[in-house]
């Protein structure tokens, strides 16, 4: 009784020094709330067990030493054996009894990196996590602690789980200056200049909360790439990182400068049929894997957007990626070749090119090629359709490109959970192979049985404190790792997961907040491309609204080729009778976005020039619809803001008043968003403003004038 | 004795649980360690009294109630009214009995910004801590608490302290974009993206500490300045830090573009002398002062490497200063305008230039311009033989610039304690009025009797979890404010301060690092320039060495230019025989200096080119001499490394971990300078290296054809 009191007391100081400001992410570990359940799990936990002691094995070590005296509040010892209450942590290989407490069926279920958590029976009762691979076990062990620390019961585990897709990874865009492209949380957290010497314990932090969301790879630099990472002193600088990450399972891969062999080879050419330059891929991959054995591959950014590519020698996307995944292919190397490409030949529609240009060459690539692919065929808009390519490349795996960083969805001020942009992506329904044929089905490859699978995510991760720039970024990073792990959890799953773990268990938090995060990216689209606008952002640096805007260098980067209004209306035809980019799409999904009628009306200026009083399903014609999505954004935006103020006494002062902050500039910027699009095109549609959205704050012409030659880029 | 134990395990608890990773600076506030020295704190101290409630004086209650709990691990409660124990903070006008509890001479002595702090005689002992004003007071406080934290007794404390220098400041370095020139810790601190509606919580802990060590003042921006930071977005936002740090007693400052009237004004020109513009700088600083009442004023680098300035109209530094201290004068605001200076006219030796340009000015400057002067002639170079303006501008006020930020002492990767560079300066006799006329008597205004006085250090601070890169960094911040109060402290008592503060009281930790912090800068001259050598960095960021660049555009930004090396010695001559550099010093210094014979070792080659085989008193040649530099040099960082491995056990693992990496990069490059300067010079004074002196690892071919095109600059 005087133990338990004084463990109380220690706790409680513990508690009250600890600062909270995000750093640690979801892996906070305090100490469990609830009198019952803290017994109930200090009853089942007596001791870790780990009969080996390999890389692997040692992180799963260290991560439930660190975790389990601080959830249980109570010293939970390493064990020589296993015995009643261990929390056991071994392949069958490493504990041949693990054959006997867990059904071969189950192991055989979890695969290379899945894992079984059970809960033996009998007296002597051991917990006890395994897989087939020290990776898995890992794994297993992170579930675990997520099982405590969303006080979730471990009477009776009976848990078999297995990633759905194969190639996990973070994309990150950093530069070697460490600045980050599109990055929003500070610098990056590659401290290029003092590795390999000086290991920062972020990559250690890193490497800890992606295992635990089961991401197993990490692309360091950004895909406009610049080749001097590919030269030794930046190998040996790789190398030290990959030898922090490989303990978590998790390899490095680098995004390929194309032109590289020219660059630092001294080559006069980059033609990938060249003999000299495939010899020059050879040996350079050699190297790396020198450096770095378990090194993972190459993303490459070719031909696109000023980049450099095999069709600077009249040679194909496959001539490319294939050169680069035969010198791949002897180390089991991948290359993720990206399929965002656009040039600046004709006046094509933009939205059409990535599938002109890769749909013929489905059946040229390689077997270690997968072609990386955005979820929407523009780029990354808060609302996008699937891109047309998921589906139409049945003979080559593709792989999801998601981006965490909130380049046009309000950078790291503006909170939105992103898990529902990436589920309706993924649950899109491509009819590829008849109804079913989700998106999510082509990319892990079920649908064309690829072995290759894969989800990356374009990382939001910076050297801000809280690594995100803002606290709910984190939950976009979380969201990617579960559903590349599996994407049939939900959106509110996956919300209540994070919440759990990175707030508290206090459901007069968690249930107002997961119902605020799950409306906030519609809230998001509402007060800034509501209807299937798109791409209508200030220019350059994406900051604010600017659909007025004509002034960029190419056509398709100016908002106004993206929304077209005019004084019959407003929206980019994408019919037959406009661009056909319907075309690209399987006859079934065509039908339904063709017709005005039948089009979702969150697509419908993706896809129709519609007039501005062409009357919706609503009854409201669509400048009033217009009109209220915006002021539905605001209103939405004033909710959160309610919401957080109503729920902030359940946390900590300081995250609750940075997040407070956070959404009263989000407040504001909505506001100038409808204010700013509704002034504007009301110079077209010409109508009145329906009642309940107030005029616009300020006249049209200071909108245009407002200036951002700082904002983020 | 129950109690006790409780409380004891509590502490135990707190600490083990504390990231020790460098956030809190010196103001850790960890719980005294000594039984006897903690009860005596407790028995002396029971509460708190705080009898009014000011922003600066609530920010005085802030700091004691986070501090007094956590170092005496009790309860210190606020209280009603002064009683026993109690430790009262307040001026005597907000609570009389001060006056007759504290001489009339020591609050008259404390000044406008000074403290005083008494321990009452009698049976009810109080702790007074005041000042005549509530910064004064606020200083006082964190006085008592470095007290506390040293473990300092206070059973008897009877202290007055006034600063010496009134304007004690940071500058930055920080441009809009968030880099920071010269910055070698991350991003800038000032999210200007997210200001003014986002308050990083960075804001108050930086404040913090600076109040702790005296400083009053920032410049948030780099003197390369940009005009938009005059703009009225930019000045809301320098409003809501300026509202951050007030409670702090720090005012803002800010670098101005002098051709910012044409840039944002709309101006045709920034001729200081016409009409319209000095209209448009009164306007401009009227406007400024609406957002920030207590605005400090500005900084302005003008005609200099590439900056625009009054000589651009053919006016005087004196005219473009005068303008704008007109402008500021009405609202008590100064201008600091920096003498660094050097144009690309003719071949004058660059030494030279800003005398040249300064002196003939002394006595035409306004009353609120002072002069801000770098320590020396060149560019922070690790040593420099004082500036020749100190002294020679008696009727202008002079501010000392230093640099505080590793520009060419390392970066954020070696350790290097900068007080003995500071003290340097500080202690160094211009001879200007006869013996004694030290820089500090010039700079702290007392020599001339001048009314502003001031130091500045260009600030190490970025968006590192450590705030400095560099854990020892936080020394020279440390130093810099430390010294700007009272530069008669020497560096050995603020190194004891700083590591009693940021580390632990142990003496077996303190006394062997507080040595090796005193030898570094020393060890630092010796591998990198020794003998007076200066500017043999690499070009462009002045990472490693190249002593044999010779492509700048400038010839005065080539080692060649400085060193002078060649087959008869090395060395630049600035006697009357050469560029006559020292006929700027009073002829007591110059004396001294101009005879190779006199002339001190350290400063040999800033003023001399020396034969090779010239004797010195060591007895060695001058060849022999330098070698047994560089390889001491590399010596002194082994010493370090080994020190370091010594005292690790006293504290936490992570930090001890920290600079133990970045001791052995420190060694691998001090090797690396050593055998690249000798590799280098012994082409031309082919002679045999010395006994003990290895040869260099590697070929010069080698050494010159490193590239650090990323290097952080």
């Amino acid at each position: 009784m005087r133990k338990l009191f004084l463990l109380l007391l220690l706790s409680i100081a513990a508690r009250s020094l600890q600062a909270e400001d995000g750093y640690e992410l979801w892996l906070r570990y305090h100490r469990i709330t609830g009198k019952a359940l803290l017994q109930d799990y200090r009853d089942a936990i007596s001791g870790i067990y780990i009969p080996v002691s390999t890389p692997v094995s040692t992180a799963a070590r260290e991560e439930l030493q660190k975790a389990l005296p601080a959830l249980l509040d109570k010293a939970v010892p390493l064990q020589q054996q296993a015995q009643a209450g261990s929390v056991i942590a071994a392949t069958p290989a490493q504990w041949p009894a693990i054959n006997s407490l867990v059904p071969a069926a189950s192991l055989q279920q979890a695969g290379a990196e899945g894992f079984c958590i059970y809960t033996t029976t009998g007296a002597d009762k051991k917990i006890i996590i395994t897989g087939n691979t020290d990776a898995g076990v890992l794994y297993g062990v992170f579930h675990f602690l997520r099982l405590l620390q969303t006080q979730q019961p471990i009477q009776q585990l009976s848990i078999v789980s297995a990633p759905k897709v194969r190639y996990r990874l973070l994309n990150h865009w950093d530069n070697l200056t460490r600045t980050v492209e599109r990055g929003y949380a500070g610098m990056s957290i590659w401290d290029w200049h003092r590795l390999p010497g000086y290991i920062d314990r972020r990559y250690k932090d890193y490497a800890r909360a992606n295992a635990s969301i089961g991401i197993n790879g990490t692309v360091l630099n950004n895909v406009n790439a610049n080749a001097t990472i590919l030269s030794k002193p930046y190998l040996e600088k790789v190398a030290a990182l990959a030898g922090v990450f490989r303990p978590y399972g998790i390899r490095v891969y680098l995004s390929a400068r194309f032109s590289a062999p020219i660059e630092i080879g001294g080559l006069k050419t980059a033609d990938p049929l060249d003999p000299q330059v495939q010899q020059w891929w050879k040996e350079k991959v050699k190297e790396i894997y020198h450096y770095i054995p378990d090194f993972g591959g190459f993303l490459v950014k070719a031909n696109s957007e000023g980049q450099p590519g095999p069709q600077n020698y009249g040679r194909s996307h496959a001539d490319g990626a294939n050169m680069l995944a035969d010198a791949l292919a002897p180390y089991k190397g991948i290359v993720m070749w990206r399929a965002f490409v656009y040039d600046s030949k004709g006046d094509e529609d933009r939205f059409k090119q990535a599938y002109d240009e890769f749909k013929p060459l489905d059946g040229r690539f390689h077997d270690n090629v997968v072609v990386q692919v955005k979820n929407g065929p523009i780029d990354f808009q808060p609302r996008e359709p699937f891109h047309p390519l998921f589906g139409a490349m049945p003979h080559t795996p593709l792989m999801l490109e998601l981006q965490l960083t909130q380049e046009y969805l309000g950078f790291a001020t503006h909170l939105v959970y992103l898990s529902p942009l990436f589920k309706e992506v993924l649950e899109a329904d491509t009819h590829a192979k008849g109804p079913g044929s989700t998106v999510a089905k082509v990319i892990d490859g079920s649908l064309e049985g690829h072995a290759i699978s894969g989800m990356a995510g374009v990382s939001n991760i910076g050297s801000d404190r809280n690594w995100t720039g803002h606290l709910f970024g984190q939950a976009n990073w979380y969201a990617l790792g579960r559903l590349a792990w599996d994407h049939t959890l939900t959106s509110a799953q996956v919300a209540d997961e994070w919440l759990r773990q990175t707030f508290t268990n206090d459901a007069r938090f968690v249930t107002p907040v997961q119902q605020m995060m799950l409306a906030s990216r519609e809230t998001l689209v509402n007060y800034m491309t509501p209807l299937g606008l798109h791409h209508i952002m200030g220019y350059g640096h994406h900051y604010g609204p600017a659909p007025w805007y004509d002034k960029a260098p190419r056509a398709d980067w100016n908002p106004v080729y993206f929304h077209r209004a005019d004084s019959t209306g407003i929206g980019f035809d994408r019919t037959a009778s406009g661009s056909n980019a319907l075309a690209q799409y399987a006859p079934a999904v065509r039908k339904q976005w063709e017709n005005m009628r039948t089009c979702p009306e969150a697509y419908l200026l993706w896809f129709h020039h519609v007039p501005w009083q062409y009357r919706l399903p609503s009854g409201r014609t669509l400048w009033e619809e217009l009109c209220y999505k915006y002021q539905a954004g605001v209103q939405g935006v004033q909710q959160m803001a309610d919401t957080w103020q109503q729920v902030s006494p359940y946390i900590d002062e300081e995250r609750a008043e940075q997040v407070r902050m956070l959404l009263a500039i989000q407040l504001e910027e909505a506001a100038w968003w409808r204010d700013a699009c509704l002034a504007y095109f009301r110079t077209f549609a010409k109508l009145p403003l329906p009642q309940g959205v107030p005029a616009p704050a300020h006249t049209l012409e200071y909108y245009r004038e407002l200036r951002f030659p700082y904002a983020p880029h």
